[in-house]
Parts: structure tokens; sequence; C-alpha cells
């Protein structure tokens, strides 16, 4: 995990957010934190510019919209016909024929770079009948060391049809190319009561891969472990009257004071080949 | 106050939340802290398949818009068949007609569980010629000792017309369904310097009334204690450099922290029948 | 600098904000910090209500939209005729074509008491060419000692020219009335790493111009050295595990702290006659 948080923080690539409301500020926050620079942008009538303005895009599909739909898929074009990676999160998808639908178009109108998501999500994108429940993964779809082998095979086989590489997070995350596939073992259980962790790792892996492109696959497991890491960091510091509010403050800071030892020391991943 | 907070725990309501983009994060944020999932939709392609996905509905009318209100009423009318409970928070109403309209619009076709805003407000969607001034209650609609009990009398009818629990916040809080009145004294001055406390605790009644489905008018109080009751509790932990930013974040960690114990001890109320 | 911030506190002045997403909680949170009270209202179908109801309004630029605008200048025109300072904060002005032309309509249409920018933002309003990327200055558009003199004439021709108090924010602050120019250097670098405070400035420039309507120029400054100074003072509390999250609390946090004798003790200024 040696050199990618550097490289980003040295490159400072601009990444175009096309995102929610929800996490919006959260997402900027963490991309100046981890050394990118966001620019949110949704208007059908700017997205093109923007986009090509910047060097790496990230879209998410956290309350979707139709005309933020179109917006999506103008800028991704444009991105990728300039080479940009495009990073996806299909947030929710599963949770209605809409957002599923929004997602699909964007799968086929689009080359993705890294889509994230939890096992749910990644399911219902790909049409393997996944039981959503809102934004969370449903419980039977949680990766824990049983289900890790076939969530890992389910990944493998998601990156080879999309071409994109896939991350699946949850209490275990992976991350694969269809090759190489890396298993994380970062971060702790109480991300999940701070509202858009998934949304900020996902535009942070966008920085990352935006800064390293050569190392798409390697950039992406170094966002995870930097993120993980980042929640573990951050609730070393919670005192017994911090709660959510204090936890996500301290996710960010700890984004920002994130040193390339500290990432080297405290990334917890295993690799595995096919 | 006893049981509220613990099942609003056990149960981990869904709750569906078509609000404004000023305090989303907030709100998702706070939900979480007592215990509720938050998923936040607008799309009106969607907001039906969301809420019936969930267990509660959350409509809040801080920046409203045409198309926000279409999903509302959409959303509404899907969690009125579903027997799933709909909490309104009108924000603002009465400070301009489109807003008045859109209240008024979707309490002709909806029916409410709980109606919680300002005097000013609740006189608004009442009808009563209130005079507002933006998101703040008129100096003259502020609820004190003189006022109380023509503001209790008020909400009672306005509880009786509506069919909904009401609720009247303030220096002193109201909490009525027409028969039974809870006058609630928790809170603390300096929450009205952080934007947004009313719209938390609109989604923290929305979690509670779900978890708590045959005691609505007892979860609302309780609901109305513990969020007054986060904000003394964060007012104890502010040093002399800490403003209404850190009050903030320790007022939804004060809710995330909060025990059974602490609400039963701490909850200032007072019961008072027709 | 004596007077302002006290002045906003007595005149609690009604800032109407048509603003973008990513920044408006913060800029609620910092427009309470300073004494104001924010309303944050969009659709077209009640901004003129909303406006009038006001005593300021703030128009930003991030995240444009067609519709947006169309609220802006409906809100506009009833600003201008009520004779209510009207703020523009033109984000990202010049990274496209679509929102240059956003910029430019307004600037046509209304007319502005103050406008507050980075030079490479300023400079495309002005129709000077600049070469903008994203939401940051142009390296070349940095403020510095030796840039400074060029940039105030900038500054001086862009106030003639519009009527309006220029606010050019960066190393160095600009604010020039055409006539008298003051330079300003407090602030801390820190700043450029958290999302929204050049719009939490120009919603806090909106406050005290409102609230202090013969004393445009000074009252500009005033919230100019105000906002520096919290960066400042936000600065000083930071521990060695702090980062650009907590620093956002602590900036808004000094905000709601400050006294007129900080403010006057320290803000750093130089004033200069054309």
């Amino acid at each position: 995990m040696q050199g990618y948080i550097e490289q980003t923080r040295a490159a400072k690539p601009h990444i175009h957010c096309i995102t929610n409301a929800v996490t919006i500020n959260d997402c900027a926050n963490i991309l100046l934190a981890c050394g990118g620079s966001p620019i949110m942008a949704n208007a059908k009538e700017e997205v093109q510019e923007i986009t090509a303005l910047c060097d790496g895009l990230s879209l998410n599909l956290g309350m979707p919209s139709g005309e933020g739909v179109e917006a999506m898929l103008l800028a991704g074009q444009r991105a990728n016909a300039l080479g940009h990676p495009v990073v996806l999160d299909p947030v929710g998808v599963g949770a209605s024929r809409f957002r599923t639908g929004c997602a699909r178009r964007l799968l086929e109108m689009l080359r993705f770079t890294v889509i994230r998501g939890n096992l749910s999500e990644i399911k219902a994108l790909a049409g393997s009948g996944a039981e959503t429940h809102g934004v969370d993964a449903h419980a039977a779809d949680a990766v824990t060391e049983d289900t890790l082998d076939s969530a890992a095979a389910f990944a493998r086989t998601c990156a080879k049809e999309t071409g994109a590489v896939i991350v699946i997070t949850g209490a275990m995350d992976i991350v694969s190319d269809g090759g190489k596939t890396y298993v994380i073992q970062n971060g702790h259980p109480m991300m999940s009561s701070v509202t858009g962790t998934g949304c900020m790792l996902s535009t942070v892996i966008a920085a990352f891969v935006t800064a390293n492109p050569e190392k798409v696959l390697e950039a992406t497991a170094a966002a995870v472990c930097a993120m993980g890491l980042a929640g573990e960091i951050a609730h070393t510091r919670l005192g017994p009257m911090d709660g959510n509010a204090t936890y996500r403050n301290y996710i960010i800071d700890a984004m920002y004071n994130m040193t390339s030892a500290q990432l080297q020391n405290g990334a917890k991943y295993e690799l595995r080949y096919e």
C-alpha cells in the first residue's frame, strides 16, 4: 500500500462529483483530506465542460433523479472519451425499480474504472436478484468468514463482466479486478452509525485511482484500507460522551493526517489470485 | 418515558425522509443516533416503493418545491395505505403563500400521525393567520408560562381537528393528542443557534412513533424529552471556545449515547388532561 | 473594525440564501454564529415573498441550475426594488460557459451590493479571460505581495464598473468600492482544506452589510477580517490528530464566540486610497 496516498497528495487530482445531497459536504471534505480537489456540478448544461476540466469523475446514485442521471450519462461519456477514471457508487440499488434502472442504464452506457457498493447493491446491479432493504446491505448479504469465498468469487465474476474493479464493502471488504482479489479487514463497526461512510470511500477511491492510473486495483485497495484505517484511528480518539457526529469528524480528520507510514503499517489486507 | 428509546433501538425502524438540503445530513445522523435507519429519497419515480420498503415516513417542508410536494403526496398516500406512521414538519409555513399552500394540500390529502412545528407554523397551518417571520417563531408566538394555557388549548383543538398528535416546540414544548397533553421543559436556549434542531427532532419523533405504534402520544413526548435532554447534556460539555458547530455535534453525540435511565431521570414533563 | 459585529448581533438580520447543496448547512450555521438568521428558499414560486420578509439576500452560484438562476433573478429583482442588500458569490465562474453565462445574466439584471470571489472568478465575471480550474483560483491568480498592486487596481476598476464592493479573497484579501481599498491579511492557509469557507464568508458579508447599510465597504472589510480571524483562532485550537473536519467546526465556533474586542485587536488590514 506504499506510495498511493503520497501520489494522491502530490497529484492533487480534480474530481468531478455528481452526488447526493445527504453526504455531499462530507464527500467534499474527505476529498480535500486525502489530497484531492472536489468540484460538485450536476447541471446537464455544464457537466461535460466541468468533467473535461477535471481529472476524474465520481458518480453516486443516492437520491437519484431523472435529470441527475442524464447529467451522469453526459459527464460519464465525456470522461470515457477523455480517458478519465470513472467511479460508480450504486447507493441503494435494488431498493426501487427506478434506482435499479438508473444504475443499469449507467452500466450499459458507460465504462467504469471502479464500482463500489455493499453486497446487496452489487448483487442488484448484477441482476442476481438480491433483496435490498434501503441503503444497508441485507442481513443475508453480510460478508463474513463463512461467506467470504463466495462473495470473492462473485466480485471476480462481476469484475470480468463489467471490466471494472469491483469493491464490495462490509465487515470485510473485497476488491477484485477479476484476476487478483484483495481481502481487507480495516474499519470499525461504528462506521455504520455514520451516514455516508460508503459515499466518502467512493470519492476517496476516485481520487486515489485518478492519481495512480497505472495501478487501479492497488490504488483502490489502498483507498479502502485508508478509509477503514481512518475509522480505526478515529475510534481510538472517542471519549465516553462522543457519538456518531464526533466520529464522523474524526474519520475525516484521520484521513487528513494519514501518513504513508500509517497506511503502510495499518493496512490489513491479503492478496488472493484466482 | 420508560421503554421508548430502547424499543426504538431494538426495532431499528427504517424511516423514509423527504426533507430539505439544509439539514438532511444532520437528520440522517441523528436518526442513526437514536436507533433508526434513514433512507432519503425524493424522486417521484421511486418514493412509493421506497416508502413501502420502510416502516415510517418523515416529511419536511423546508425548501419546498413543486416536485418535492408531489413526491410527498405519493409517498404519503402509500404510507397511509400501508398504515405506516407519517410525521409532518411544516418548516416556515406562513412565510409564503406557496409554502402554506403546499402544507394545506398535504394536510388535505394525507393523514398524519404527528405534526411538529413552532407556534407560528402550527397557527399558519391551522389557518389562524399567524404572522411568520421566516423559519423562527414570531416573537408574539413564544410559549411561556403566561401563554402556556392558551397554546395548550390551541394544540388540543388542532389535534382533534387533524387527528394527529400536535407538537408545538419552543422554550416550553407542548405535545397533545386532543385528550391528554404533555408540557415538556427539556432543552437549552442555545439550541436555537444550531440550524435544524427542529428538523432533527421531527425525524427522531418519526423513529420513536414508528417503533412504538401503540403509544404514539407517549412515544412523541419521549422523543421531545430525548431531544431536549440531548441539548442539555451537550451543553454541559461545551468549553469556552466551543460554539454552535461543536454544539450541533455534541447534541447528536448525546442522542447516540442516551440511555434509558438518562431519559427516565432527565425527562422534565407534566401531564395534563382536558 | 469597531461596531460591525455587535451591530450584526443586535440587528439579527434575516438573510435569504439561494445557495448550493455542498455548503448550505455550514452557511446556515455560520450565519447564526455571526448573529444573522438564515432562511434558505429556492423555489421560484416563493422566493419573492421570502425575500420580502427578509432584510438581505445572498446568492451563490455553486452547483447552478437553470431553475436556480431563475429564482435568483426573481429574488434579486425584488430585493433590489426593496432596497435590500444583495451579495453575489460567483463560485467557479469561468469553469463552464453555462456558469459564466448565469453569472453575467445576474450581473446584467441585478444591482449587487457586494461581489466576492477569488481572483480567477472575479476575472471571469469581468470577462477578462481568466483560466479557471474548477472552484479554486488558478495558480497564476494567487494574490501575493508581487501581484497585490495589480489585483487591487483590478478590484477598483470592477467596483467602479459594477457599482458593487468587490472582494477578492486569497492569501491576501482585497476589498474595494472603487475609491477606498482595504488589504486584509487575516486567515490561515489551512482554510483552503475546508470546503465552503468562501461560501461561508459570503453569507457573513451579507449579514454584516445588511446590519450596517450605511457603511457597506467597512462592514464588508469587517466581515472579511472576522472570517479570517475565525480561521486563525480555530487553528490555535487544533491538536495533532485534528484535521479539516474539526477545523471547520472550530471556525464556526470561533465566529460564534467572536467579541468586538477580539475583532478590533485581531483585524489585520491596511486602507489605501486611489
